[in-house]
């Protein structure tokens, strides 16, 4: 039994460092674009779920609403998306991707997925696999504690 | 091989939004102490590696010096930590656990892995050890290539 927490404990502890990393070194690598990583970060969402409001990408990425809404604006200013009226909500407007933001993000994805590829030489797709499974229960039970 | 990028990428995507979940659980269980994650992070390293110098503290944390000087005092102020003058160092001091703060952090990491233990209960020992040797290896060559 506590064996099983001990050994928990300890991939929660690998979770902090790793995305204090990673995000350095999307940060790096996002530099030249000069997008930063909350800039690529809502680029995603438009990218997968499509145009929306900035309160419901503030909620995806778990982030305040003002700190999205710099980040829209940061990418209106560099032609990456605009804001477009909203048929459902006459008072609200729906952030969508330009064509320049879609060609930008899947460049990036796609140069991530290239870098990602060569990470963890020594881990097998089976492992990698149940990397996501214990992750993924581990989200769902911390989620559930907190709510 | 763009397989290995999208599951480790699919990977990387749990560890965020697990940071921020695990530390709102970890918040609300230390608030009847008066601790917070912060000061709670300060008394692991000393419990784990012994007295420290603060700069040795923010060092293993990757936090800076500043935020953890200030764990440092409202630990003092509960009576959790003290100040002893550094043998090695005339001009530095070393941050060593009281007796109190010893027997607390004890007790924190017991009720931890106990809650931890509740969690994932659909995942087998083999995978939560294979989800820590990629976390591991992600880690490893992530902070390689930011370094």
């Amino acid at each position: 039994m506590n064996d099983k927490g001990a050994a928990l404990y300890e991939v929660l502890r690998q979770v902090r460092p790793l995305v204090l990393n990673s995000a350095r070194a999307v940060e790096a690598s996002l530099r030249p674009e000069r997008l930063t990583v909350g800039m690529r970060a809502v680029l995603e969402v438009l990218a997968e779920h499509g145009p929306a409001p900035v309160p419901a990408v503030a909620e995806r990425l778990d982030l305040a609403r003002q700190g999205v809404q710099r980040h829209v604006n940061d990418l209106i200013d560099l032609g990456h998306v605009v804001a477009k009226e909203n048929p459902a909500h006459r008072r609200s407007v729906l952030i969508t991707l330009t064509p320049a933001g879609a060609e930008l993000f899947d460049r990036i994805r796609e140069d991530e997925l290239k870098t990602l590829a060569g990470l963890a030489a020594d881990c097998t797709p089976a492992e990698i696999a149940a990397a996501l499974k214990v992750l993924t229960a581990l989200n769902r039970d911390v989620r559930r504690r907190t709510a």
